[in-house]
């Protein structure tokens, strides 16, 4: 039986004689330069190119089949900003606002009161404590699609202190144009970050082209549970994976079960992502991005207390790998900056 | 600069028109039939056609973009055949034998005692401390990397007490045929099975074309750490999660974050996964494999201790869910029987 009919079978083959022509293009020498213009020429955008170009070229000691070109990238500072802080706290502090009418008891509680008056710096005086507390009231409760659902509100309204710009438009070009251009050569890209998981998979298809099954994240417990007869996924206050630091690869192993053959992170939270790709065989990339630029991003590292980069940097020193030095390596930081 | 010199242009050429005919052949009618040869017409072979050509038809009320096109799939029972046992528990025999030298404590320690004598029901009298203790015994205290070699090997060697072939052989062609059709749709196909996630991956790409980041399973925790400054992965003997009943949601949930639009399963430990897929909005597909040929495989279901088919047969009764009936739905049940 037919199962489909399709009316207009000459356009779908322009559309595959168009993708044809692209895959020609892709595998004939192309202007590798124009795939990376946010790049300024230098030994950063040359390694790049010289791994991309080892590890696809057939018939080179170091060619990788498709199906095991796995990239890996860092969200916080590495593909977005994480200055002043981690984009996710101001989605907790603007929940504990939204949420509060429903909790009477957090105007004298703290660390809610303090948030509920504005006061970050006391609302955080409580420590880890007090974090887990803010995480926890505003995570979990939820069922999975309503939890979805505030993010996608969140980040379609939410706008950054001090650029009055949308944290998704608060992405760095240039991993933009390297996330793509990966893609172009066969790579699968993930995000693996410390962030939470549920947090960045309803945006990241959209900004990164990064499917939500692609990401990797810190997560809490859920449970299938039959309300009224319909399933729901419902969010528990209780941590169920940390991914940071040395659980970066256990978190790799869990959801991809292949070492990655490059990396990309820009903090000690990243050093063992890059240390379990850069330990497996043939070539590989470990790429860390050092945030110089404090004119038009951030400048910070070795004493920041968000994401630091000391140990990983004294690493990829030791070691020869990609040190990206923001302010003269990207020719563009952000898209939405003048030219 | 150039990044890639391919010397044989044409070649690339002649490769991508060929895949572009391949795409207007997917998109032009097609007699379908062809591509569920092992199929017999009937009930169960229209439910699959239909809502492929529904979710796939552009302008359809039904129709899903390729990217939110996920099928997940049991494997003990769905995939493979899962008698006399698991497929997975011979390996734990066969592993247990192996590393007997090294414990010579296990001649009389139980349940290791029972194993080493070929007495598997008496090494199964310990319920479920004895299986804890026999799958812990031979899952951790490896690397990641050396329980992959082992299981690749094991896999190679190991034969089916009842047919002599390959435990990858005892496969089910019809679900090869329909795991290919829905990726010729596209259709990204998961594995979501309660075996172990890591006892799947090493094969899971070459017998059903299903890379190992698209495998959720059961799995133990993994710790990182530098051993003589080499980074390693460690299976350590604790539970990290059990992908079976509630948990398949769940880990569904975990790893892909999106609600599928079809699952397959044959038993109640697949119910809530086929619940989870049916509560979402337009079309979806549910079905169950039912083992009703005793012939050319087994007959088993409501009162089975392995795979036991009795709430979920009612549930996809009652709702209409496909089931098909191995019998008279399968024109061939394995790839290596006679035709």
């Amino acid at each position: 039986m037919n199962v489909t009919s399709n009316k207009q079978p000459w356009l779908a083959l322009v559309v595959c004689l168009l993708a044809a022509l692209a895959c020609v293009a892709s595998s004939t020498p192309v202007q590798a330069a124009d795939r990376l213009p946010s790049w300024n020429e230098g030994a950063a955008k040359k390694s790049i190119l010289q791994f991309v170009a080892k590890v696809t070229k057939k018939g080179s000691p170091d060619f990788v089949p498709p199906a095991e070109r796995i990239a890996v990238f860092d969200n916080d500072g590495t593909l977005w900003a994480e200055q002043p802080m981690y984009f996710q706290a101001f989605f907790v502090f603007d929940r504990v606002k939204a949420l509060a009418p429903q909790h009477p008891e957090w105007k004298t509680q703290e660390p809610f009161a303090s948030v509920l008056k504005g006061d970050v710096k006391a609302a955080l005086a409580g420590g880890e404590r007090a974090l887990g507390q803010l995480v926890m009231a505003t995570h979990a409760g939820t069922t999975t699609d309503e939890f979805e659902r505030s993010v996608t509100a969140w980040i379609a309204a939410a706008r950054h202190p001090k650029t009055g710009r949308a944290f998704t438009e608060m992405v760095y070009q240039p991993m933009l144009e390297l996330l793509a251009y990966l893609r172009a050569n066969g790579f699968k890209t993930f995000i693996v970050s410390g962030g939470g998981i549920e947090f960045m998979r309803p945006w990241s298809e959209r900004v990164y082209g990064v499917p939500p099954e692609q990401v990797i994240g810190s997560s809490i417990k859920t449970a299938f549970e039959l309300r009224d007869g319909r399933p729901a996924l419902v969010r528990l206050p209780e941590v169920n994976f940390i991914d940071d630091g040395a659980g970066k690869p256990v978190g790799i192993q869990m959801h991809i079960g292949r070492r990655p053959l490059a990396a990309f992170g820009n903090s000690d939270g990243d050093l063992q992502m890059l240390q379990w790709t850069a330990a497996g065989p043939g070539a590989r990339l470990c790429l860390y991005v050092h945030h110089t630029d404090a004119e038009r991003e951030w400048a910070y590292g070795r004493t920041s207390s968000i994401g630091r980069l000391d140990k990983g940097l004294d690493e990829a020193n030791a070691r020869g790998w990609t040190v990206v030095d923001m302010k003269t390596d990207w020719r563009r930081v952000f898209a939405f900056e003048k030219q």
